[in-house]
């Protein structure tokens, strides 16, 4: 992480218009992923990104502006879930359960949603996006197209699992399981998400 | 909440020093329960409680000593988990669900645990209080008392699914997760944890 710190900086320093925008959004992906929303300020994403405070209004707007801008999906979300849904019906929730500790394997992947769930707790804008990216676009569709009856709650449960898997793994930290190896995960919670979105729930 | 928080302010003024203490104690609960802890400041705190800034550092020192001393547990954890492991080993997870839904049907005790969740993602001691209320000495010994290998990973695992749980239904607010019965909560739930604690992982 330090190292593409100071690359983004560099970047930031010496492109044009487009460089100073990306380097800011980097930044700004980077602190909000590692820290508390209300706790990063857009003067700390300007010193991180190497330009002045006044830029970072000047292309965002506003720190809660700059956040949704970089906690925005970066793949449609129809194409994850035609990835998902296609298939086996009885490794759905494998499927689903690699495909988050995929996501979150990617550094900048991990940022931008350890992001949402970290400012979800205070800011209603992520608590918001949370609700859409994770259940909407994504859980409730699937439970949907596995043709499985309750899809709503389904979607809810899932997305409890899999918010609370961040939480544990990637925010809180929480030992052995921040540590342990993706399969050894993906096996534990893959079953949970199973039930939950294919499976009788009682 | 309203009610109570208008009761708690007429307590705080009118009592003496105990009373004042309460009243700010109380506040407190309710603040840091309700918003993310950046947000919520201790001129806030004595606001809510109808008192003097000055007598909240006076009575607690300082803000992340006010917010421990009211995120302790009210019950001593052996307690809690004599009754948790006693008994018929295949329902221990239905008994865990259960005793964790009856805790957040109380509003006392479910702004003192959705705050020390809200504080966990920006505040170390509070994460830290997290690991060990959650993990150390409840899901842990739990797990261990059950009999169950891998005890440490199974404890955070279940760990995580209350965590996502009480982020889903009680912080972020997920409908209809939120509205749902606790009986139709804890059906669905109560073999995930029963999972995690004491059948095979994989």
């Amino acid at each position: 992480m330090a190292r593409e710190a100071a690359s983004g900086k560099r970047r930031g320093r010496r492109r044009g218009d487009g460089g100073t925008r990306d380097a800011i959004a980097e930044a700004a992906r980077r602190l909000f992923g590692g820290g508390g929303y209300d706790r990063v300020t857009l003067r700390a994403i300007a010193a991180e990104a190497g330009v002045d405070p006044a830029l970072v209004l000047h292309y965002f707007g506003s720190k809660e502006r700059l956040f949704l801008s970089v906690a925005g999906l970066p793949v449609p979300p129809q194409e994850v879930l035609a990835r998902l849904a296609e298939g086996d019906r009885a490794s759905a929730g494998l499927r689903l359960t690699r495909f988050v500790l995929d996501r979150l394997a990617d550094p900048r992947e991990r940022a931008r949603i350890t992001a949402v769930v970290r400012a979800a707790v205070s800011e209603p804008a992520a608590a918001k996006l949370m609700r859409e990216q994770l259940t909407l676009e994504l859980m409730l569709p699937l439970a949907e197209a596995l043709g499985s009856e309750d899809a709503a709650l389904r979607a809810n449960l899932a997305g409890s699992q899999v918010v609370g898997l961040i939480m544990a793994r990637y925010v809180v930290g929480i030992e052995p399981l921040a540590s342990a190896p993706a399969e050894t995960v993906a096996a534990a919670v893959a079953p949970t998400l199973q039930r939950y979105l294919a499976e009788p729930l009682d």
